[in-house]
């Protein structure tokens, strides 16, 4: 029996998935790695001729999955990224992809070791699934720099198989990649703070930018950009929203209480403020000058990446050496300081302002998102609008 | 009477200066200012008279000069940033040009109010003679971060007029921007510490790559590099020379001490080194790839660039995502931390590898120095041979 998605595990999951970079998705079957509930002799025997049948006894043994739960997702974010991927304009997809990792969901089975978690928890999974949980990284909880992270969609499990993310009606995750959902913190809007939260909650606190007074300038007003005024602004900065239109100064100021707005086209504008932020965001994930930012940046601060784009970048010098200063990237957050974020975004009323879309207006979303004709974040309604085929 | 560089001061000077972005050097009188060797009624009245003819009053007000001592440049170190400017390359030059920031001399004349030192010192004068004093940056002892740093040549004084180098007899600086020479660190190969020992010594201490045993990469075997490998040494460190050519192994690994090597080119033996490095100190001002150098570093560390390139680089922007990574720059350092490695560098015996030239032979160095033809940098015995016409 040939390996394939739909045969390769034995629970049986359905989603939406792009087959090639036109990034035009459809229903997909494939299938989530088995849980085992009980760790009897029962289930072990029914895993081992499940394990038989499909000719995978190596995974009968490495995957005990008693550490698993299985999610039901409720709910799943559309990040830029999701995008950049079904596109594979970073050259790392795996096809078919099935995107997704601001995934909210409730627990429907649990492993026999899993602690955290018991069947009705409103859970959350983010963008990993794995790591090696030896290395360095993993010891100082950051498994989002272990080399050998697993991420939740188009990477490799440990046994070789492709991960699919959240646009499903189902995910399987180690507990240990699990968040707990806080009680008032919606399953909709909050969604998003899997990735776009932690994305942009991780460096300003990494890069000591959650101090109040400080003068925080974040890069583009989208899904990312949005939730890093509202972290900074409950940080207790002073925010300037940088972008490249007028249209979104209302927005910036009035409706996200960002401080102040500039246009990057406004040459007299950006000289104005030459040296006036402690530390800039910047969420935009296409070609883009850099110089007017550094010259933003006081002396000894950091232009944080947390949008890719495609191609690299060009960075002069000289502005770095003159101010000691730093064009750094960061790449979401560990799995302790996740939960400390969305524990943190549940206590000062955080979440992402969102429009949520059933699972078939998907492709029509993409191509709202790619000319960012979204505020700010399109949410899937999954559980209520998969239709298993 | 119009201002000139030979007149606009009252103190005779002679140099050897380019003219144009051709970088030819030549025989170039001009004038340093004045310092108050006592403030007296007499002397006020000089300066005053001086001041009155060259009709720039405000100069007497503005620039007493009690704080100023007067230099007689014994050494002077050929840094390769003086052939970028001589060369106009980074846009910023005022011509004529006298270069030369790596001075080592002895005090002549002090102002009335100098504390620091007394004639007969032997001092050092490095990239910098102002600063505002006053700023948050000057406060904390970065005057190099200062916005209003005055560089010691082809920058502005206070009073508008051109700063001249260290390719000169004498040279007048506020004693705040001159460092005390310590008694056993020679004024010939230790003059280039006043730039390249600097440059390098201070980003090892900022992000904390001073520590024992830590991998330290250094990018580029020339007059930085090879004083950055003695100074990571003497922190400790395990280094490794990076560099195009193979050529420089032995010099880097048996008379430097690097511990070892990498050809940059070597795709195979860059790749097994990928995460290995705690910080990279990248040496080189010409155009070369960054990707290849943030490979080699571990998470969370830093690309530091202390040689600047003409134009842009090209940085990729997800591996710096992927690794929380940065692109730092550093320059320089404040005088108080100047001091303290000049300090370090004669209690461990640091000094640069130095080829003694005399003042006529500085347009064959220039050429020499644009081919890396130089082990590791020329030092221009600026007392013995600088002639006056």
């Amino acid at each position: 029996m040939a390996k394939s998605p739909e045969t390769e595990h034995p629970v049986k999951a359905f989603g939406w998935a792009a087959r090639d970079p036109s990034a035009h998705f459809s229903p997909f079957n494939f299938s989530r790695r088995y849980r085992s509930r009980f760790f009897s002799f029962w289930a072990l025997s029914v895993r081992f001729i499940v394990c038989y049948i499909l000719k995978d006894l190596v995974h009968f043994f490495r995957a005990p999955g008693e550490s698993d739960v299985q999610v039901k997702v409720l709910y799943c974010g559309i990040c830029h990224s999701d995008l950049h991927m079904a596109k594979n304009e970073w050259g790392l997809t795996q096809f078919p992809i099935v995107p997704g990792h601001e995934i909210t969901g409730m627990v429907t089975e649990v492993g026999s070791k899993v602690e955290k978690f018991k069947v009705g928890d409103k859970v959350g999974v983010g963008g990993m699934v794995g790591s090696c949980r030896e290395c360095d990284q993993c010891a100082i909880d950051l498994e989002n720099y272990c080399s050998k992270y697993i991420l939740t969609y188009s990477s490799r499990n440990t046994d070789g198989t492709v991960t699919y993310g959240g646009y499903s009606d189902k995910i399987v995750a180690d507990e240990h990649f699990v968040i707990r959902w806080p009680e008032n913190l919606p399953l909709d809007a909050g969604a998003p703070l899997l990735c776009a939260g932690i994305t942009t909650y991780s460096p300003l606190k990494y890069y000591g930018l959650d101090k109040p007074g400080l003068n925080i300038g974040v890069v583009g007003l989208g899904g990312l950009g949005h939730v890093a005024v509202k972290f900074a602004k409950a940080f207790g900065s002073k925010v300037t929203v940088i972008s490249t239109s007028i249209n979104k100064k209302q927005e910036a100021t009035e409706r996200l209480g960002a401080d102040s707005f500039l246009v990057s086209r406004d040459q007299e504008a950006m000289e104005a403020a030459t040296g006036t932020l402690d530390g800039i965001i910047d969420t935009v994930s296409v070609a883009h000058p850099l110089l007017p930012l550094v010259n933003l940046l006081k002396p000894h601060s950091h232009l944080i990446m947390v949008g890719a784009a495609e191609k690299p970048l060009e960075v002069p010098m000289l502005p770095l050496i003159f101010g000691r200063k730093s064009i750094s990237g960061s790449g979401i957050g560990g799995l302790k300081e996740t939960q400390e974020m969305v524990d943190f975004a549940a206590k000062h009323n955080i979440s992402a302002d969102v429009e949520i879309i059933s699972m078939d207006y998907v492709n029509a979303a993409m191509k709202r998102l790619e000319k960012s004709d979204v505020k700010y974040r399109f949410v899937i309604d999954v559980a209520n609008s998969l239709k298993v085929e």
